[in-house]
């Protein structure tokens, strides 16, 4: 790792292997294994990290509950100054931190610096949004309710969970871990991070935030050992887990801690007879095949109205035709998808397709973990890839003869993420968003997390819990209140 | 007034004058006069009012004072069920309130009801409205701002303003009441209210509020006499006026208090070619001859795109041939309008545009304070009616030759209460709505006041303040902070 | 049941056993067995209730699911319209309603009938409650984040869970079902009650809501056959439960859904030397022995400061020698506890006292499941009376010589229900309220759930998420967003 | 002016007068004629300031105009950056602004300091509240209205109000100035500054602001000129105005315009019984005689109890006599008097005192402006210092009898801004604070402004609207609705 051994990072790296971070410092696990992180297009270990002990977690914990106590009482404004600070350290590293995505996740090398970038945005703006949601509680006069004088007045505040569990997944490594990290701080609580197995570029990103010692740890190890001991731990009062289907088996295991769970999703693209065809073309292209459709937000079924899909799929291809296929380093459009597994997985997707009769229109090719962007016209709802989620560069259409069919495939699916429906009809649209049953739907344009203060959530299987930036500190907080009693009734004057 | 010396109304007149109202009962002035009022319909004289001096007046406000300090000191829940009944007296007695529009207004028989039973609503939703909006404070804490422990706990609530003077116009002259009445009281003031002098069924409001003594008062008399002397009056804390250029006079003079006032409105309805033009024609003779076109909220310009106002003016002429011209009490669309003065304002915007070379649809008719239905198309700018507000059934057209210029129209009138746009496309509704530098925009529907929820205000001489129940309520009161000072930070721990 | 087979009630019973409600009607189950409700007066059954099988809970989860998404497009007042009816036949049939809870719980009459007009009240209340928090979304724009113009405009909404399970406990069944009816049905939820085992009057309240069809069902039976089934049953979108330990291990079992849960608590109570000693010996009787100890919010320990813990102790005794004990018909204020189980574990907690030298203020005493009340002085830490709940007319004082020992013992307990504070001082009033590791600190007065719309909720064992009738509705909602995507930035003019 | 001719400050100075700020640049007035500042310690002309010409006025206005048109149209976080930018510019040249302070007002050098970076954070928060207040609108629908489906959804904003006139005093020059300044901006309106005739150091922060040219101007000149010419300009969209009685003369010519005033006070200093006399007398003399008592929060009349009066007196005592009197420079407590005019009403007072009998603790002592510190012992009602204002080092005491006796005196003022309250009883306190009339109470601590996004108020004569970061911004928008109309229900379903 570019990082390691030099300036704030030098103390990461042990031999060949990158350190875990506790208490304030980096440490070797006593377990002396490690676990090796896959560059996506060498199909070579590129790092290796520690394998931690249950011990050591229970130690990270202990740790986070103590410090979380000292934070609590810290001042919402010297709370923002630090994350203010590590958020300008995040921006003056942005090229080795963003060096790393490329290495570990096959990023293209100018979306990685937009993603360190954006995220150092993401927590000053998280700071100042937070230093107002935690300094400003309700006050409640008891003679709002029948029967009652005004003798008591309540004060209710928001006050932090404790520890939070955050595991953020690959394809967001740096983003959806300050996305976690910046609201449990603010909200005075602790933080245990447990970064996606994969990738460790998180060393980066967890090194901005050292100033506050022992609040915050980055444990690393084998699902097996420590992934249900971490969600299964009675130290955690919160888990904050963005990734795949596992989110599900973590809640059926997590005790009575709030969750806060974004998983997977079937974004779908209705297009409407009276849409803009070029923006549509544009939107699906972005939203489909940015970082390879490894994106939870990603278009993953386009449901077309019949009479204009012919001239859609012809100009989505025209542009698929001039997307730079290739590793990341060069700036390729599509690069290698994150394992082999992965790109196994969208094979067969392909191949089910292929069988059932949907129309390539491109030829499917593949190499290593690469795999060149596809289209698949006229995909039917018997088809596995209609309804399951590739996470890579293959999507589906489905002709469509009316708004209805669209809304009714996008409602039978168990994900509920985003959707998006293009019409120029301000009727249609409302009247579509309202009826397709994902947490957002974007008008005319594709889905997407950002801006990173709206609203982001997913219905049914696709999470739980709200995020964004003022949700998610919202999320990460509960209510504690104070009832003044009076010995007689007290109204305010003025 | 058929609710005179019955029931609830039993008090109310003393031989053939009607009484006012004053720390809870109903008076003969000591002024030994009174003041007509004219049935626009007879053009006789349909009832006498008392002509307050400026002594009573001043009792009025003292006895308003004393009376807002004890009921600042009652629990929201039992203001609120004050209110509960008043709305309840107010539906049960409908039809003799609003045989008083008919006879003093003539307003239609069943809008006349209509106005009553929502004016009912109103209450009862203000009431519970108020119970929220007045049982919630802020609670904030120091550390929030650099520098600061968190010592101090600020406690912010709302609190009356004091005694609100209410002057209601002649046109709604219910349901404008009490939406200045529920929410004055609910939010604890005291409220003396000065009916328009045209009309006196607001006894029939007022007595609905009887049960609560001293703290609502109404008065009548001329305004040389009573007007500025109520205006300037140091005893009133706040003035809620809904009426014409008044408003500008008393702002004006009046002293240091909060205002609430909407004025005239010149409200535009842009039609691009997109539209709906059955939804247009409607929404036109719905939007602009309602009551004769004695609203606020009336369509009073329509700004139509060339390549569709032909179809529209045809559309609206056809609708317009059916309106029922007549009396009140018949149920006429169209009535006569409040005054004499007022038919001859309007007759003279029409012959000013006649002048001018407007195109009448309609022969113009008149017959006493009766004017015809009448659309004029092919205005300019350089007529008086392309600006003015007539208040009556008269309607000018102007044809446009892209959205823009409709804008511009628009935003260059001294007037900002509302506007419409019509249109079928989502980005241009919105853009457009954005532009018009109005009040509220409606997209697709006339303007209205309604729901009474949702915000309501005028900009430019068209108001200040914002109404709508909860803007009224808000607007109603002034916030009160108590600060706890702690000798120690103090940090809410769970 | 006095309501049984008379008026409203009349299909309720089938036999001598009671049936549940499914689709808008009482069925008896299948399974032909029923469940014996036992009276812990008589000792003897009571009444008898179906038992379910899982194919029935089958179908009333379908049936509620359908129903729910008529439901959830009914008009916000037309929802509230029918809280307000069930409100109104609440109230009407008070007595037989209080009566049930006579017979199955032994609530003193006088307390059953309070329970059953707060709980009318509480549903009024939550209809209008509801009425404007779901009917208020936000509207956010995009250039709030660094980079972004104005075209985004995000409307985000508050939508209904779907379908709620709602588990309310012995103790309050009418106030603890409605508080979660209430908020679910006003939300656009549907509604599946399991009511308490030992008690069925929730027919009673049940009843109430029969109107709105497949929306609401009650099913009951035995744990062992549809507990589990129940709250791990994928057609269930929300647990909101109120009860004791099984909540931990139902948040254990269930899937990605929100949970409400509100368990036990150990209430402490910390008396400083200056407070005010008859406040808080009267508090400490109300607190402690209301409904024999039974009350999640009893007061369950009281740590008082030496120097006026004999003064204290003797006001207690001298209020306990006053209460009447015996069956509830007779108004008594110590009535039989729930059950013989019950009893026999606070008797365990007494003598495990007693064995370690704990000062007995009154004679132990007990008569089947009535208990007599008993004050136990000096009591230390290795006492298991000094952690556990005894939910019992038995209460521990435990002496203690600075503010800061009571507050370590409050924070060492596994639970965070509610506590309070008895101190005249302003800053130690706050300070320790600050200090104390619980949802709630009342300041003078016994903790107390009510008033009803005050934020309610336990820490730690004690619950997860936060009730009271504002938060209820809120965590029966999640947050849906719809953005409106522009061609070009628009910003709105005035 | 030491900033005059240097660096950021350059062009500020022609010859020996000082510029005014219009369009963007830097001018000297038509008139020729210039305004004198005098140094209240020299008592000698420090500075001459354009007398601005009416024609020079409307010019300013007409450029606002314009400018506010496109500053609206400015993205939020833009805005905000302007502001960061300011602030940081206002740090940065704290040295030579509060130099200013110095000369022309004669503020202590240490507090002249404090005042610009408290500024700076004010101007910083302001930026950050904003982008928060202003990007977050309501989405109400229409069926919360009984009667109503959901067919309507209405989208509410705040905007700006247009160009806003910021009138701040002389004793907070820069942080009074920023207060109005950092609200107008953010919130997108175009702001006129008329800065005290008596000191002209709003140079400094004024240029801070430069980058927005045409944005903000700054005009100086006579009131006899363009006091009223200014105030009831028809350009003028709000007025914000901290200073004494002109406010009430504005605020009855003003037009129909939002007034946002902070004026007089006469805050009262109750002191009871079981008070903390330390705390009180260290609050009393900070609260009295900071910045020689020229502040509209000072304390300005003790309310105490008779039994504790000797001993606070003697502590007063204790500590005014350790007070430094003298010239700013010097970091003196006590400082020259703003004006020799200040200096003979302050006298006037003291002797009206003294013939009427009220005990010197201090020899009066003056030289030209400078007036030793003195407390007024045994004050009565019948003396004009009991209700006046000195706004100078100069306090009076009252002895009160009972609680309801200080409550009485703080209530009968015509001022009602802030009051204090000392007691250690958290009962009293809350029912003390709730019955003084006036916008904050501060328990135990002395009345304050801040931290600055505390709401800070004044009731009566003592001002209009709220203000504080928060209240501030809100106050100098307005709301605009777009309601879009659908064709048929519409909810959003999930």
């Amino acid at each position: 790792m570019a990082l390691a051994g030099t300036g704030v990072f030098s103390e990461i790296i042990d031999g060949e292997v990158y350190r875990y971070y506790a208490d304030g410092e980096w440490r070797s696990s006593a377990s002396g294994k490690s676990v090796a992180i896959v560059n996506p297009t060498t199909r070579q270990t590129q790092y290796r990290v520690q394998a931690c002990t249950q011990e050591e977690v229970n130690k990270v914990m202990e740790a986070a509950k103590v410090a979380q106590k000292a934070w609590a009482r810290t001042p919402l404004w010297k709370r923002a100054e630090l994350l203010h600070k590590a958020a300008a350290i995040l921006k003056e590293h942005k090229a080795p931190i963003a060096e790393c995505l490329v290495k570990e996740i096959a990023k293209p090398a100018k979306d990685a610096v937009t993603e360190v970038v954006r995220s150092g945005d993401l927590v000053s703006y998280t700071a100042e949004e937070g230093v107002r949601i935690l300094g400003e509680g309700k006050l409640l006069v008891s003679d709002s309710f029948p029967g009652n004088e005004r003798n008591k007045y309540c004060l209710s505040s928001k006050i932090p969970l404790g520890v939070v569990l955050a595991i953020p997944p690959f394809n967001y490594p740096v983003n959806l871990a300050v996305s976690k990290i910046g609201p449990a701080l603010i909200a005075g609580n602790a933080l245990v991070l447990k970064p996606p197995t994969q990738v460790y570029d998180s060393f980066g990103i967890f090194n901005s935030f050292t100033e506050c010692e022992g609040l915050i740890s980055c444990v690393t190890g084998k699902g097996s050992e420590i992934g249900d001991f971490l969600t299964m731990h009675p130290g955690v009062n919160c888990i904050s887990f963005t990734g795949g289907d596992t989110g599900i088996a973590i809640s059926k295991k997590a005790g009575m801690v709030p969750l806060q769970m974004e998983l997977g999703g079937k974004d779908a693209c209705i297009v409407l007879e009276d849409a803009d065809l070029d923006l549509v073309a544009a939107n699906i292209v972005k939203g489909a095949f940015s970082y390879s459709g490894q994106r939870c937000t990603a278009v993953k079924v386009v449901l077309i109205m019949e009479s204009v899909a012919d001239a859609v799929v012809q100009k989505v291809n025209a542009k698929l035709a001039k997307l730079k296929v290739g590793p990341p380093e060069d700036n390729s459009d599509i690069t290698p998808v994150v394992t082999e597994s992965s790109a196994n997985f969208i094979e067969g997707l392909v191949m089910d397709a292929k069988e059932k009769g949907a129309t390539f229109c491109q030829e499917y090719r593949r190499e290593g973990n690469l795999i060149w962007p596809l289209l698949l016209d006229h995909v039917r709802p018997d088809m596995r890839i209609a309804w399951e989620e590739p996470f890579g560069p293959v999507l589906p259409v489905i002709r469509i003869n009316s708004a209805e069919e669209g809304i009714h495939h996008c409602n039978a699916s168990n994900f509920g993420l985003q959707g998006c429906i293009f019409t120029r009809d301000i009727n249609k649209a409302i009247l579509i968003s309202d009826a397709m049953e994902t947490g957002t739907v974007q008008i005319n344009y594709a889905p997407a997390r950002g801006p990173d203060h709206f609203p982001f959530q997913g219905l049914k299987d696709s999470g739980i819990g709200s995020q964004g930036i003022t949700n998610s500190i919202n999320m990460m907080t509960k209510v504690k209140s104070t009832v003044i009693n009076l010995p007689s009734p007290s109204y305010t004057m003025g």
